[in-house]
């Protein structure tokens, strides 16, 4: 064991560990849970610290020597082969995300003087020089959050892509609608799928400007964001090889002070996340039941089969998929609870809970990247109709009089429609034994042509 | 008394009601609370009625008689002097919709008839010509969510303007900054009220940039988006009619179908509303904090007072305005989980609990709009600095050591903050008794042109 | 105009109004909404304001004359008929409720001098004598929350009343049950009926336990609890009269500091009305599932009509009560989430953010108050069940064969539901085709009596 | 590899694996996360599992070699040094529990078999005889929550009785009191921390009080709650027998169909934990206001130094502790979020979503219990008070003339508050050179045995 020192006193640390006593203090003061900082997080505050080594050594306020470690450093941890079991802070962790950063500077000056056979570089004085917990970790975690970012992105194309294919497959289904449950107007799952597609569309869009205020960064602003001992050269420099290093685009912030105290950019693509997380609920919800039954439900859809649905019911299958989905999407929606009171609870010039927010954001990325994964693969891309069930449900359907108002009006079409649902019979033979109509401009209302016309006019739209 | 009848039965109604067996059935199926639809929303229904019977009479559907009339009832009911006492649909309303579009369907066809002196113009068959609740009701409530934003963007701007002269008026009040509520850096009244400006200039961007999906409103699809009954020519034309009628810049949602079953777009407008509550929550928290005392407090800056503090403690003068926003802020949170859960809850064709998202979103716009009033005009325009208590603080301060450790390193600096604390003594009397440094380079250091001037360095960008 | 004086300034007050300065400010301050404070809220803190001059008169600190002028004001303005239009003080209000207190101290005191001819009468020294509105206010909203609360709980009772009459009816309506949408092992409407009213038992019970936290008050602390300014005597009577007074057993809290400072038993209380919201949306989310249709859906149960369901679809009867309750409750969470934020955001000796608090549990205790009266009485009494429907269903229900897996076994059962499915044949007719189990052994297992004897069995449980 | 066969095909299985098809099925289904199922609610599964063979082998549907073989595979589970590794199914799960209910069916009957080197136990036919996910996974979820409450009472216990010591501790530390952070009258520390503790007590009495609805188990209602499959004998053992093996008093729910498929008990569970973390997040947050400084704060508490504070400021100290119990209240805020959704989402006879419930709520035990254990060992046990700060701020207190309005009058001694601010004169001085009262009335009001006497008298009550 060796022994470090720190300002409150001495702590063993185990004599091999490049962690050193701040990462050893954090796990002492938070056993919360054995939920770690996330690694992506911890990588990119590593891509932090090399684009600070290249940035001091610019400005003259590193030397050369030093900054060569410290960048070998930062490029052996980088290295996906490494095993990284060094960064040892919990995720929950009080501290605004000191322990971690101070965890990486230890890693790192550690890392870099065993590499190079020397004891030159200090965690604090070299690999956080010019940098401040207030400025690296939330650069850091917008680093991170706008890695994730894409691969949501990329899902939701994906999910996109597969509606589109199931409304092709389904253009011409038609089915009855249902407004509030109730039977209403005809539609076709063309229609439906399609439907579903132009709303993932949306939240692919909003995915994409939320990158616009989270690749604000203020790296550079160290404590509370004046800058205080942070050089120009350095200032200047620092965004530019940190956007090199993580090939993120990255931004300086206009205000650096205001960018090291507020977390509304969270809140902001917080309620982005949520957004999608709802919608895959309401999409999810709505699978559920349609596939109700087999025989007792609606049964318009059949969802693939994925496993046994009961320990005490044989054959009987459950919509597993669409089920995980929904759980997801509570918890994304319970995870902008806790980012929202979060970033209330900030203070003065620096947010300290900072590292609830990143865990939380980070983890609705993965979680929604991961559900969307299995929803389309165990799920929609698999999904037949059940024709028959939809076919047999539209001609038997007393609300398609709706068609007939422009003609009869909206009082006589109710008497109509009360009426044949009264007496089980149709429409139709109401209509013309009451001499309601002519039967030509009947069967004209009430086909396909025009009952769905508008809809299919329509379809080039949907296909944006 | 008259007697009117539909689909469940008869009813009685008062002689000389303007609504009709509609919204009477309403008043007793939905007494949860004697708050009723919000008035905008209501303007905005008749606004959409007006465009339809225009894009009727232009499609041919509605004569030129029942069209003339409906869009004179329209304009007797829009004028501001007009006393509205027929709209009676309590805001809490199973039905998405149907019982206020029905209530304004009934208005508007009984006055157009009473001021025409005839009986020709049916509510749904006229005046809900080509229109649907599914259809009406989301387009007006989107009317009116941006009727009332442009309302919220401008007391933003007034309180950035604000902000801005008080950051100006404050520029070289040079204070202590504060991370985690321990002593930090020095900054100034300056930095901060900067920073809160910029922080709110991102809150004008993303009420701006909301505006967008708002815009794009379902009327045409008539029930579940099918455009059922509605004529190509009323539909080329309404969007077009309503956009002039109501000044607002509308456009025709791509997919009728998905616009009229999702509500995405208002749980994400609801999470920009939310960023803007957190944002002035978080700086009333930071108001109230920085002016505790006025004795045993932070004291640095100094509110308004507004009102007596307390019935027993004479002279006692609270923090008033912040603590109204605190509130109205944790309300609008509130607010958007009930928004979220009726968005979840959707199902299928339509989203039944629409009355209550846009209850919810105009409450919060018309409630954020009505709070920074208040705040900018009772609290914030007269707020004073203490810069005695200001100066004394950062004269004291060992934190200001911070800036000797590009010379000294982290770990001396650190024995020299602790002994310094420890000994009530200055950093200053340790590091010239103990010749860690040269006094001119500490004086150097520790001048304010050191401690501040990246920040200073970089007003230009704060002006942005 | 009068004009009155405060420790802020001078401000013109209506000449008849009995309302004063403060009122006058906060109306000033406070322009949010045009909601004022619970009706309920001031009638509770007048009936503080009267314990206390009793109090006051048996310590000797108020003379007979001023306490008989106080008592008579108030009962003045307790009186039913006694219109008033002089608590002027907005909802949303900062100072913890020091402006309502402050206007009720106000009121009482002009009325009472007005009464008895005199100017004897102060709103501070007399009226509001041996109090803090640190202590009236939140005795008073407990006293409000007390009173509505039997009302809430009698609701209840009646929703389980109803629950239970309609289980009976219902008692011998066998039907499938449905477990995740799939159609599961059957049950009968008394069972479904019989757990919804065991169900509601619970938040009875939770309601009826809500009461021990929410009667212990801390009146007599005064300002932050000390009891500063609070005789002894006072001290010992006021629980007691404000008991007699309201008619409510209430309890001098343990410690009145905590009790002064501390907002958990509303977060407590507001997660019981939570609940029982909760359980309403998912009650009605079941009853809105079960009367789909009413030819495309479930269609098991029917909802007694009680408005026409669409504008534009004729005869179109939607489940508006039910829908209605979904969207109370949805606020109730709402509500809930700004109780929290507001708990949590007390600080030191006082929660600043009472007036929310108060705002919402009264505010959802009357709207849930109300719904379960439309609930009921628009709703669940006149539900009647499609007997036809369910006994089709279970008839033709491949999942009844989990009776057979005690003799079958799970995978060979598995095989023939899965076959009987496929092939769209009975169970009955595989088993027996393949001989896999004597026909009468067959008829006994899927005799009801097997399939539903178990909850039979226990319906004299289900009585409790 | 072995190859298994379930209702959906055919699947390969490592050779040596204890789980079998639909383990593995659940592993490739649901890819959210690598979180596992909350170990604690596998052996309450695996406790249900050895209770039922128990009950199983009386009622005479499970043979004595069965029997033997499924307990010694459970105790071999249970065995607190047996690795279990063959638990592998996520956290995140559609199926409301059958993959893990599956899981451990599958574990215990390969580990039977081969520990009696047979293949004669089933997963399905014996060793989940007369029991379904339905009753299994909601009675060992509540098994596992009822094991966890007791660690987090004891922990609430550990702080009041910490809180009470530093309240003997602090007894007569006079400091000011603040409302709404304004300077108020006086109290002491020990008030303060006897006012903490007397906040948490209510916690532990709600602790308490929670296990009495989460003690009724629905195990014997097997699917949907009817009971069917399983014998009357049976289900009068089986409730009795888990009791003794968890050695937790359960009891069998009085109507099982409705403890089937209603999941308020956790939403008011949640309540009580989300109550606590808004309590532990309130004190925290005093906590953190109390010991801001060290100069430029209020400085009255010192908490015990943890860590280093910066990264870049030496010498800095942050309330680490306290920051970090903020965040865990602010996620057991959104645990509760999610579950409420959770809850509110259940359909008919089942609510799908228990997975999600039961991981957060077992999530929210296991954070406070881990949180407070922090809380009391590395902040509340050692905090300290600076005796100088709070008597200095007592003693120029102009708000203590609070005490002198019985004699003076609000109106007069709000007068001489604002004198003495303005004039940065004692009240003394002011009473005095303008004859407002004798010195010695003036001494007797100002002493601390009136200033704090109330409280004081008081002391017993505080120690219930």
């Amino acid at each position: 064991m060796r022994v470090e020192r720190d300002c409150v006193g001495e702590l063993e640390i185990e004599e091999d560990a490049l962690f050193g006593i701040n990462a050893a203090r954090a796990v002492r003061n938070f056993p919360i849970s054995n939920e770690p900082v996330n690694p992506l997080l911890i990588i990119s505050l590593i891509e932090v610290k090399k684009a600070a080594a290249m940035s001091n050594h610019i400005s003259g306020a590193l030397d050369g020597t030093k900054a060569k470690a410290i960048i070998a450093a930062c490029d052996t941890l980088l290295d996906e082969d490494y095993k990284q079991n060094a960064f040892i802070v919990p995720a929950f962790q009080g501290g605004a995300g000191t322990s971690v950063n101070m965890n990486v500077n230890e890693v790192i000056a550690n890392l870099a003087n065993r590499q190079s056979n020397s004891q030159k570089v200090h965690p604090n004085d070299d690999v956080n020089l010019a940098q401040s917990t207030n400025d690296t970790f939330p650069t850091a975690g917008k680093v991170a959050l706008l890695k994730l970012l894409p691969k949501v992105q990329s899902k939701v194309l994906d999910l996109i892509e597969t509606l589109d294919k199931k409304a092709t497959e389904f253009n011409d289904v038609v089915k009855l609608g249902r407004t509030q449950l109730q039977d209403a107007v005809p539609t076709t799952f063309g229609n439906s799928f399609r439907a579903y597609a132009s709303l993932f569309k949306r939240d692919y869009k909003r995915l994409e400007r939320a990158k616009d205020n989270l690749s604000f960064v203020n790296i550079g602003g160290t404590a509370i964001g004046t800058g205080l001992n942070a050089d120009d050269i350095y200032q200047k420099n620092i965004v530019g090889k940190l956007s090199s290093i993580t090939r993120i685009p990255l931004k300086p912030a206009d205000n650096l002070i205001d960018a090291t105290q507020n977390c509304d950019v969270f809140v902001e693509f917080s309620g982005v996340l949520k957004t999608l997380a709802v919608n895959l609920s309401k999409f999810s919800n709505d699978l559920r039941l349609l596939s109700s039954g087999p025989q007792a439900g609606l049964a318009e859809l059949r969802l693939p089969a994925r496993q046994a649905g009961s320990s005490i019911m044989p054959g009987k299958i459950n919509p597993v998929i669409p089920e995980v989905v929904n759980q997801v999407a509570f918890q994304v929606v319970g995870n902008d609870a806790a980012i929202t009171m979060a970033t209330e609870g900030g203070q003065l010039e620096l947010n300290a809970f900072e590292p609830l927010i990143f865990r939380n954001l980070l983890q609705n990325e993965s979680y929604l990247e991961n559900t969307i994964t299995t929803l389309i693969e165990n799920c929609v891309a698999g999904i037949e109709v059940n024709q028959d069930v939809c076919k047999n449900e539209v001609e038997n359907s007393v609300i398609l009089a709706t068609a007939l108002t422009p003609v009869l009006g909206y009082q006589v079409t109710t008497k109509v429609v009360k009426r044949a649902l009264k007496e089980h019979c149709s429409i139709r033979k109401i209509i013309l034994s009451e001499n309601l109509m002519e039967e030509a401009d009947f069967d004209n209302l009430m086909g396909s042509s025009n009952l769905l016309h508008q809809a299919k006019n329509k379809n080039y739209s949907f296909a944006k």
